[in-house]
């Protein structure tokens, strides 16, 4: 159904071309934002060159800086959105009629596996982003913020019942701990990309459910699948 | 006994004014840093003027450049000062000959202790040099790995026996949680400061050492004393 409040929905005359009818400006944004996730984490934020992004996306630099603004903006949008598609992927994969410690593995599981995907990106840009000071500090610790949250509201959910829900505050200093793990083994996994995501989520799993109490008396955590 | 290679120390003549003699280079450098470390902590790196460093530890801004350079490698030393003591204090906390518990508990009281009995300093310093970019990270990042170093010591140590000794590169990746759970905690701490060290140690203890599993069926570890 058309818009009359959108005149140009109803302009008449010579069809827009076609090549920019197939590239809205949400595509034209994606392209830019995947030439520029790849370009700053391979030669690190300071050294990237807005003409290579360029290049890579086959987008003109101009239309870079009227849709995403300078390199510093377009840095912060990657940060953006990298960090949104992890914690949408650690939300996805942990449904609430699980038992706690398969909502707990599948959240853990998901975030390695996020990093290991999109290792050439996420991980190198998160380096990256925690290195370089302000903006991107900033922007990191929003990010943190709501992964922080999105924690804090599993672990509640996951250690309460029904009858006796766990108020979220109890649960926050936990919340800290395990995204502070989390984000240092992936910063050490950077430097030993030997590790699978799955042995990492595997060993982070044991240390937060079954504790060293149970490891050093040889008790491991196994999934269930 | 006096050296004869130091002719200083055999000069006849009057001799140097008292105040001079009680304050060694070591004992100025002291006084400098923990002047540094209380102002860098109130103003931030940014804000804080080496005018008031100086007026705080009583001694000239021009023997403050002299001893330790300028505001940047200030800085730099009140880091490298404040995590050596850090992870001294967790050093002699652990002791070898402790149960495998005892030694991770003693560990994370120290570390938590520590970070309060200095909360005005080495709690805001950390964030500080974090979120300031280089050459801090690069400072930090050092400190950092004398930590996991540290750390993964201790738990191999912890988790072997005499005759079944763990190698340390199994422990690399839970001591990269370990110390990333503990940095966090931290960070939240600081926007939470109605927490003592207690409570937070004992909810770290509990998390790596009982898990989880055990704390959502109300298990919980309990010091000895």
């Amino acid at each position: 159904m058309q818009d009359a409040r959108h005149p140009r929905a109803e302009r008449s005359g010579p069809p827009a071309r076609p090549r920019s009818r197939r590239l809205p400006r949400e595509v034209r944004e994606r392209q830019i934002l995947d030439a520029a996730v790849q370009v700053f984490a391979q030669h690190g934020y300071h050294e990237a060159a807005m003409d290579e992004i360029s290049e890579v996306a086959e987008i003109s630099k101009p239309m870079i800086y009227t849709y995403l603004g300078s390199k510093e903006e377009l840095f912060v949008a990657c940060i953006r959105r990298e960090a949104n598609r992890l914690i949408d992927s650690i939300g996805q994969a942990v449904e609430a009629n699980l038992s706690p410690d398969e909502q707990l593995w599948r959240g853990l599981r998901a975030f390695f596996e996020y990093a290991n995907e999109n290792r050439a990106s996420w991980t190198v840009l998160h380096r990256q982003a925690s290195t370089q000071g302000q903006p991107f500090t900033a922007e990191l610790s929003e990010w943190r913020q709501r992964a922080l949250n999105l924690v804090t509201a599993l672990l509640a959910r996951a250690s309460g019942t029904d009858e006796q829900p766990v108020p979220h505050e109890q649960m926050q200093p936990f919340a800290a701990a395990l995204v502070g793990a989390g984000e240092s083994m992936l910063d050490w996994w950077i430097d030993h990309p030997e590790y699978t995501a799955d042995a990492l989520s595997m060993r982070l799993m044991n240390l937060v459910w079954m504790g060293f109490g149970d490891m050093v008396q040889g008790r491991r955590w196994k999934p269930y699948e």
